[in-house]
């Protein structure tokens, strides 16, 4: 009976308070005194119940003993208070208490199971009720993936045609089934008609040129405008990547709705629209997003995840895993799509020589450049979108970027294509069977064949052309790509970011090759690089600028490498991958440490505690705790001598989200921690459910009600909101210790002593200020609690 | 200046005293009180000197202010102690401050490096001196990898003879030098001599059977008990895998020796000989010590890691990646070896069907089950050899293990050939080029060819042979395992557990091969099995065998599948072999939690907190603490009123590591925490170099010296070995929150407090105790601080 009695309570490390007061009266006797004796000092007050016991080893088998004539008041007190040991949004949580419920809900399952079959069967299924959520999680947001997929390609082709044949086919499949075409010319077929030769009849010509850049222009602008209006009318919380607010959520958020159907819903809409309309973006970062609100949504049938903050938390981290594996695999038995484990498969015909980890050092570089411009341009374009009126007018904003990016894109066909083909196209060698552009190469035995087989050959007018092509839509990328993040529509960065790499990786390529064609006796390529031999792999350079500039906007090292060579399956590669992405990470690093994601964090002013950071300062707990010189006194609260009236009016008179509770204001000696929420929520429960609790009643923290006179009020026991075990440093701990017990344990507050006496209170909020001060930023930019 | 007297002193959490303290006496008297009133309790001493100034934010700028009369006994201290802040033999050292003293260490660095060319070089030098340390580590330990390899083998062939063009060359290289062999028979040439043909001059016939088989039981004991000696005499630390001592020592605990020099030398020259004697044990695991022991003796080229316990320990889990790339790349250049970068390399023809998934999981049930009874039978083995007068002669032992395995491994080809090839030849298909007796399957054209090019045939004779001495080998292998691992000689338990479970896997894949090829009718080979296909691979078998194998004995899953995969080169098998390793850990488990390494450490007694298990108890940090009810009151010292000679006295009288300071007796109030060696070491060295410390000297450690009699004699300050910030918890919180914060934050020791005074102390070995305790073991098994 006991152990269900703890279970209902709302605060775990209270749940131990009734264990530790069974520890009878008769012990309390001689036990007190074993170590120091408690009753020679003044400020010792005699009902400060259970006082050292240091004996009581055995307190638990001698637990049923007789709770005396505070019976009729311990009944109440044992019921759970509805909604204690919740959150309010935009407050961080307490992971210490989150565990610590969930270790006492398990040990419940635990001590029950042997009792009947139907416990024991609950209990299985609470143990494998996690798999259960991933596996639901998984392939719920695998679909979604797929299906996004397939909308966003569909509608990405309808901007330039539709397929006669049928509506619902996209540019590849209409001419898929088709059985006109040759393999050389796939991508045309009489079913597939694009706007010109719809509207006006004809497919050549440039009226129909125009006919069709307006109807491109038209498609990018209507799908635009739907995603922001759906967005912002419907679910606000859909916009941008959804990285950054996953990250603090992770870390011990809450923001309500953030990860909820109707965010999920818009999401997905708005995301194949966004991906449509041609805005240099990309889709697997909300996809993050999306996996999260599935896994979120899930772990609602779930009272394990349902119930519990910390739970729920590792629950979106399985899942975003799950999730992932999940789009591989239905990738991988996609019917229309290729047939590889892996989104950009290559295979490269040539290894790579040591001379040419220069060049792979340069794109490092690079990508290093790249990355710190695009965050400080973008923070401070976002920043701007903040602070101005202009920030007012996010659809308009929307439309103008669509129309600029529609404009300027459709006349360059390597902006005009879909940007994970372009990447794709980037990534592939030249072979046999290559009919791109980029391939065409005059071949050397002049005549027969339009390009040859044998690599390292003279660039051909096709590949000129392509090179001026490539360095203008990498203007172009670079340009969009700043002013697309973050606008109020679902937006990525991977695919972009790759793109740019991947732009300027091929180009250097290219270079490359035709310099160790010209000038194949030069001292550096003589070694290695013979007349006609193939020698360079241009397609590998695109690969290894995608992963620097990946590596330079995100800052993840050897995780980034990971994924790209996943990506492509080439595990030979992955000496050049790292020195790019090392290079890329340093050079970057050099201008700023922060991530753009961690950029948008502290632009939001969320309370995310970065553990990559390393605090330097040489600050004490007593120089960042509150209350500092100016302030009023800490507003604390005594543990058995205030009234309910006394109580609310430090509850209204303050904004703080907790108090520490003193044996004495004379003493100042620390008892516990009570959270605001969790007295409003119990002095609003006795009111409605316990009799005669007046404004006038005495409210106690103690074990045993104080001593009242004979007309006094019934009293409020409150020790069951009591937090008993407040986390406490002196106020001579270094602040780099302090900062590292809040990230290790994920405390919300720290309670500070000197020489056992109350002094002061650090939150995280603190610590995130304090920070931004030492790092000469303005310290008001942290927002939440 | 500041910044240097900091960086000198032993402790890092009291450096920050002197910043404190600068807080000059007008700021204590105006900075006290804003909280509370300081004065009005009774037990409130008054020179209890840098009281709350909780205003202090600009402590540091206004730092120079005058120490005012203090100054002639500060100067003293403001030198270093020599020797404060190290650690004794068998000790467990505390994170938090030595990660401390490495961020002082770093902020001086950094200070400094803009003043002069030559700082910036130095701090240049302390950034890379990590890549360095493991680039060094890496060389040497990779050397290390691949001399141990080559005389492995070389001794282990001179078991069976030698090489007559030149000595040094093995079995192997002695017939490639030869121009008379075939490719058929690759490893018979005229120039290798067994010990029967040198010495009896015929290489056939019963007595040369008998005189190879008593070379090979002379040579086996021969080495045995020369590394046995070697042991013994010159390095005792170098027995066994080290892998249970390292996980201790990265856990933060001090075994002086353990990876020094003379361990090193010893290791690796005895694990050569324990490998070539034919005993069953593997060299992975020592090769893992050997390669700490470099990154350990490398290390004290450097002071940022010879100084500070943390940070060496974080250079030897880079040290331990570093050898492992380093061994791997050696090998890929290494001459004699095959090119591929991968230890086992195989490529199998066919993929896997979903059916097969049946018998993967019957050999993870295996794995499990071995893994559980491997683990007890090992573990009563050793328990036995350290509790009974066996245990007394090593040597012994060791030499009656050798001989047994010897006499029994030599009819065997499976037992007799070397471990390592016998899991390559159990894991490799049968191809045409096959030579193995494995491979001779009856050809389906009868006649023309041995054996046939498609597989799925009806097995010959010599696999029917093979079949039979495949089970004696297992049944050899598990029971010699059981005995060897833990015998006073280096061993690893890597290969010995794969070779089991190769074994094991490659009979269930023989059966399954012939049971699909007389049964393909069978509704279960029907769909997926036709006559004549290739539908099982044997060798896949004894791949997914030893991946389950290795997990049952080592209980490691996902990361264990990534090294097996790894070994293999086969990406396309992490299915089978997940599906295999989760059911090997999860019937593992249902016997026991802990993997062999576990167990070895809690047979040793070392302190060590394993991160995976959870502490799922109620119990209260006042159940754990010391001093229990039993016990005399804890050893605590008062800031101000203790002479020399009592603080000796008290010493001598303890056994404690470390004594809390507090203010006064009555009040009980922590001030802070002082280490027994460190108040041992000031003491003495005052003693030596501060004049008129007598006996009766006054011992403070407060910022000012406490008001004495005229005639007293010199006090002694000893402040600054002080930890000002010691751990608190309070009696109520739960023992799973005080295990979770050792575990975290590294702790050595957390100070007990109830309402703000100090009850009691749990140190690292109570926790484990406690644990002991509540998991029905002997408590006293704890055995070290």
């Amino acid at each position: 009976m006991e152990s269900e009695q703890l279970y209902h309570r709302g605060y775990c490390r209270n749940s131990y308070n009734s264990i530790a007061s069974a520890s009878s009266d008769e012990e309390l006797l001689d036990g007190a005194g074993v170590i120091m004796d408690f009753h020679t000092t003044e400020d010792d007050n005699l009902l400060d119940g259970d006082a050292a016991s240091p004996g009581s080893n055995y307190a638990m088998s001698n637990g049923g003993g007789a709770p005396s004539s505070t019976t009729h008041l311990l009944d109440f007190l044992e019921e759970p208070i509805p909604g204690v040991g919740t959150y309010d949004d935009f407050h961080t949580i307490d992971w210490v208490r989150e565990k610590c419920k969930d270790r006492e809900r398990h040990r419940k399952i635990n001590s029950k199971k042997k009792e009947s079959a139907w416990e024991f069967t609950k209990s299985l299924y609470d143990a494998w009720s996690g798999w259960l959520v991933v596996t639901l999680t998984g392939l719920a947001s695998g679909a979604l993936a797929g299906l996004i997929d397939i909308a966003a390609d569909w509608m990405n082709d309808l901007k330039e045609g539709v397929c006669l044949s049928a509506m619902w086919f996209n540019h590849e499949q209409c001419c898929w089934t088709s059985n006109e075409t040759t393999f050389a010319e796939r991508d045309k077929c009489p079913q597939w008609k694009s706007w010109a030769e719809l509207i006006l009849g004809q497919a050549e010509g440039p009226g129909s040129y125009i006919m069709n850049y307006f109807m491109y222009i038209y498609w990018a602008l209507s799908f635009a405008f739907l995603a922001v209006c759906l967005v912002k009318v419907f679910a606000p919380y859909a916009c941008g990547s959804g990285i950054p607010e996953i990250k603090t959520i992770l870390s011990g958020f809450i923001i309500r709705g953030y990860l909820g159907k109707w965010t999920l819903m818009i999401k997905t809409i708005t995301l194949v629209l966004a991906v449509a309309s041609g805005l240099s973006l990309g889709k697997e970062g909300p996809l993050v997003h999306v996996a999260c609100c599935c896994g979120n949504i899930f772990s609602y049938l779930f009272p394990k995840y349902s119930k519990n903050e910390a739970k729920k938390r590792e629950t979106l981290w399985r899942s975003f895993f799950a999730a992932l594996v999940a789009a591989f695999v239905l990738r991988s038995i996609n019917p229309f799509g290729n047939s590889r484990l892996v989104l950009f498969y290559v295979e490269y015909h040539t290894p790579w020589y040591l001379f040419e980890l220069i060049p792979f050092i340069l794109l490092g570089v690079f990508g290093g450049l790249w990355g710190a411009f695009f965050i400080r341009a973008n923070i401070a374009w976002c920043r701007r979108r903040k602070s101005t009126r202009f920030g007012k007018y996010p659809v308009l904003e929307v439309i103008l970027v669509a129309a600029i990016t529609a404009v300027f894109a459709f006349p360059n066909p390597y902006t005009r294509q879909n940007t994970s083909e372009l990447i794709k196209e980037l990534f592939t060698d030249c072979g046999p069977l290559e009919s791109s552009q980029l391939c065409q190469y005059r071949s050397q035995m002049n005549g027969s064949k339009a390009f040859s087989d044998n690599p390292n050959r003279p660039a051909g007018p096709g590949v000129y052309a392509a090179m001026w092509q490539l360095c203008l839509a990498l203007v172009f990328k670079i340009i969009m790509t700043i002013f697309t993040f973050g606008l109020k529509v679902p937006s990525g960065l991977f695919i972009p970011s790759m793109a740019i790499g991947a732009i300027a990786g091929r180009i250097v390529g290219i270079a490359m090759e035709q310099l160790a064609y010209y000038h194949h006796d030069w001292f550096l390529f003589k070694e290695w690089c013979e007349v006609g031999a193939d020698c360079i792999t241009p397609g590998l350079y695109a690969m290894v600028g995608a992963a620097a500039c990946l590596g330079g906007v995100t800052r993840m090292t050897v995780s980034l490498v990971v994924i790209v060579f996943e990506l492509t399956g080439g595990l030979e590669y992955i000496v050049p991958l790292m020195a790019a992405v090392m290079t890329s990470k340093w050079v970057g690093d050099a201008f700023g440490r922060e991530g753009i994601y961690e950029s948008h964090i502290r632009l939001n002013g969320y309370p995310f505690l970065d553990a990559k950071e390393e605090f330097t300062h040489t600050t004490l707990a007593r120089e960042v705790m509150r209350p500092r010189r100016s302030d009023p006194p800490l507003a604390v609260l005594t543990q058995d001598d205030l009234t309910v009236e006394e109580l609310q009016a430090t509850i209204n008179e303050t904004s703080y989200n907790g108090f520490p509770v003193i044996v004495s204001k004379e003493s100042q000696r620390l008892v516990g921690f009570a959270l605001r929420r969790d007295i409003t929520i119990a002095i609003e429960n006795a009111r409605r459910k316990q009799e005669g609790i007046m404004l006038n009643s005495r409210v106690y923290f103690t074990q045993h009600a104080p001593t009242l006179p004979a007309d006094s009020p019934r009293p409020l026991k409150l020790r069951s909101i009591l937090d008993m075990s407040p986390f406490t440093v002196t106020d001579h701990t270094p602040m780099e210790i302090v900062v590292d017990i809040f990230r290790k344990l994920g405390l919300r507050q720290c309670l500070v002593t000197h020489n056992g006496r109350l002094l002061g209170i650090i939150t995280k909020k603190d610590i995130l200020r304090h920070m931004a001060q030492m790092a000469n930023q303005d310290p008001e930019s942290i927002m939440f609690n």
